[in-house]
């Protein structure tokens, strides 16, 4: 499934739903149409485990091209939020997980040449989530080095404490784009979460593809552009540190939890390794594509 | 008040009571007796603002000596867990921030001689908290080098998105004790979230002192002992940058929201910082106080 949260222009609250072609149908009335109890919400979602994928697929197939009132809404109709809106917990980041991106960063900014031995983790707080469409804030009070990462996300699907890498992608519900912004001179003492966490720098989206529909996430091209230009393609296979190791390093200290959100890193390409380097400004549009999940788009506004 | 979460042996869930002497006052249950609503949990108090707080003030300097059956409880039948069992957010946490431990950091491990210009953020994920007298995890497989810091932490009490200093306390909520865990040798690529994150790597409380009772919190001693032996002793008064400064910093970039937990950095006498360089492992005890708040107690033991 292609799970989205989603406003309606008829109801106040935001819904779960399922992106079916140009169609969202509502999960909650999913279920009820069938009798069964789906939630209303991706986290308590989520929540349910495996089964309610399963459960709500089938349930989905069911409905082919059949639209019953109320149960489907046209696309063009709703406004798509972050897939989860709001996390229960930091977004845990990966940086310096691209080879290529490992090289740019140690001659543009303060990170060490060396591929790292370990992954690099940092974090962004659940405030810092902005969902498709909605405004980057560009402040410059406090930055003049905005720049770009496009990524994929994984999220957690089931508590992690310890997993071997052989079962940590069984801990994964699915998979969404997620846009690092990061001001480069807002790195404290080469802290990165005061760069990194600023509200509306984890624009994310459009929709959680569930991880029965990406069983190999090493696979995916992803690519970025900045006003129309493309800044950064690559794939990633070209990953250092894979999902699946990503969750098995991090859950050996750090319990992961259903709903966790991990940015796994992005490839080369980013303003600060160019020749000027360069940044965005208000004004500027980012969009942002991981293959079969979806893309975002952005523009940059100032605060 | 003295504000902190507890289980009592009648009931499973978690209480919000406020400490009188050696009994605790279930908040929920004082609010009834005097036909008002008030919340049976920390973060729900909060959400309520400051009226809440002068309420139940009031009600508490009302009931005296009084002690109703089903009200107070006293302390030595109860357990109290963390104040703020399960933060909304990571916790910020603030480096170097008292000079003696810029030195001795600059000494020890990677960090600049320099007084920071700016403060030093970093972050401890939810699932780093963990309540008075609960066991520090050591993880051999992880860490040798695993280090204590107590720290005054502030409590937000009212939503902050960029906030000037002098109306920056306005927003606090009140005051806790933070054993800010670090283990040395899990930095990585110089981010101190997997040092500084690992579960239960947060010791917090034993009770949030509520702002209207601290008026000034950089007047504080706080210090630290292992296994009896002081490590640190200081005064909040030593802080680089004050919890004004820090709420207001913070909040240029990051909304700070009711419960967002502020770490606010450690004196000198860390372990990295000793010569030679000490550690704790399983079987040491970690003692942290901060003068006006209370006093955490932990036994580090074997993961």
């Amino acid at each position: 499934m292609r799970l989205a949260t989603y406003r309606s222009t008829v109801e106040a609250a935001a819904r779960l739903g399922a992106v079916v072609d140009d169609r969202i149908v509502d999960i909650e009335r999913l279920g009820q149409s069938a009798g069964a109890a789906l939630p209303s919400t991706m986290l308590d979602f989520i929540d349910l485990g495996p089964d309610a994928v399963r459960h709500a697929t089938a349930l989905l197939d069911a409905l082919g091209d059949a639209q019953p009132v109320g149960l489907a809404t046209p696309l063009a109709n709703v406004t798509l939020l972050a897939p989860i809106p709001r996390p229960r917990k930091n977004i845990f980041g990966i940086g310096l997980n691209y080879i290529d991106h490992v090289a740019e960063s140690a001659a543009a900014l303060d990170t060490s040449p060396d591929l790292p031995r370990q992954p690099v983790i940092f974090s962004k707080p659940p405030t810092s989530v902005i969902g498709p469409d909605a405004p980057i804030l560009h402040d410059a009070a406090i930055t003049q080095q905005l720049d770009w990462e496009v990524e994929l996300a994984a999220v957690i699907g089931t508590r992690a404490r310890r997993v071997a890498r052989e079962r940590a992608l069984a801990h994964v519900f699915g998979y969404t784009v997620l846009i690092d912004m990061s001001a480069r001179d807002c790195r404290r003492a080469g802290q990165w979460i005061y760069s990194k966490g600023q509200d509306s720098y984890a624009p994310m989206g459009p929709v959680i593809v569930t991880a029965d529909e990406l069983p190999d996430p090493q696979t995916l091209d992803l690519w970025l552009t900045v006003n129309g230009v493309e800044k950064q393609r690559s794939n990633t296979s070209h990953m250092l540190f894979k999902v699946d190791e990503l969750i098995a390093d991090i859950s050996q200290g750090i319990t992961l939890e259903p709903g966790d959100i991990i940015a796994t890193g992005t490839p080369e390409g980013v303003g600060a390794g160019r020749t000027p380097q360069e940044w965005v400004w208000p004004g500027d549009t980012i969009i942002a594509t991981v293959e079969g999940i979806g893309t975002l788009r952005h523009p940059v506004v100032a605060a």
